[in-house]
């Protein structure tokens, strides 16, 4: 990619530098997405946990998410290769159709509206195909207006997620 | 129980004994519950496959799900312990809440409309509840009129699935 090796201090903001992004492998950057990917899961939570037990069952729900399946990452990075946002794919044997199907737990982005959750679904789907998948699926709360910007991604609704409190 | 002792070629006909079923714990009744749950899943796939490949694909998804969390079965059985439906739930810290939450993977009987079903769920309720659970889950086929059945039984839509075929 030519990333421009400077310190970070010398390094023009962000935002400055977010439009000309380019996607590239993830795995490098695994901190960098789960640091990003806690913060902003927080904000679906419905129900209430102090800071430590939030921390704690994340990392859990993350280690038996990446026990299963075959993973792949991909990130957006500005032009001296900082983190802008990512996708997380897994490819597994789904539980409905029993067909080999690629399952999106996050696309995230720092900042919306420029193309990069975009570009990023396009290199996870492109991947997904190269690998052999069928179909690919995800889950979209009712109240995130994501299921909008999927649908005009061609994906339609297949299931209803419910639950009851106890 | 008291379940009576017969040759299976004595016994009266399944759905002359159902309607006296009562619940137990599944765990002795696996091979009942897996045969019935594989051909009934292979009517909610949309995706064709040879019963090969279906049979197959349907044994590594049992096992990569039994692989994490807690997972426990009930069936109901007729009074001589023949099988007649069963749930099957499963413990685990929630994807999205981060709060250790009931997962039900299926709920089936043989005979529908005589209360089977509702007093499977209730007894996976009570033990979820009794575990320290907060939540119980599960995921609905849009075209599945369970869900109706499930919103009587107080539960509420939360998340869409969603899919596009590659």
């Amino acid at each position: 990619m030519g990333l421009l090796k400077k310190k970070s201090d010398e390094l023009p903001p962000l935002e400055e530098t977010a439009g000309e992004f380019v996607i590239a492998d993830g795995e490098d950057y695994i901190n960098e997405i789960f640091e990003n990917d806690m913060r902003i899961s927080r904000s679906f939570t419905r129900l209430q946990l102090d800071e430590k037990e939030y921390r704690e069952n994340y990392s859990r729900v993350i280690q038996e998410l990446l026990a299963t399946g075959e993973h792949k990452f991909f990130v957006a990075v500005d032009r001296y290769g900082r983190y802008l946002g990512h996708v997380w794919v897994c490819l597994r044997v789904d539980t409905v159709d029993f067909v080999l199907a690629a399952y999106i737990f996050d696309i995230e982005t720092l900042f919306p509206g420029i193309g990069i959750g975009s570009a990023l679904l396009e290199r996870a789907e492109e991947w997904a195909q190269a690998m052999g998948v069928k179909k690919v699926s995800l889950r979209v709360e009712l109240d995130n207006t994501a299921s909008e910007w999927y649908r005009r991604k061609g994906y339609r609704d297949r299931a209803v997620v419910m639950e009851k409190p106890l």
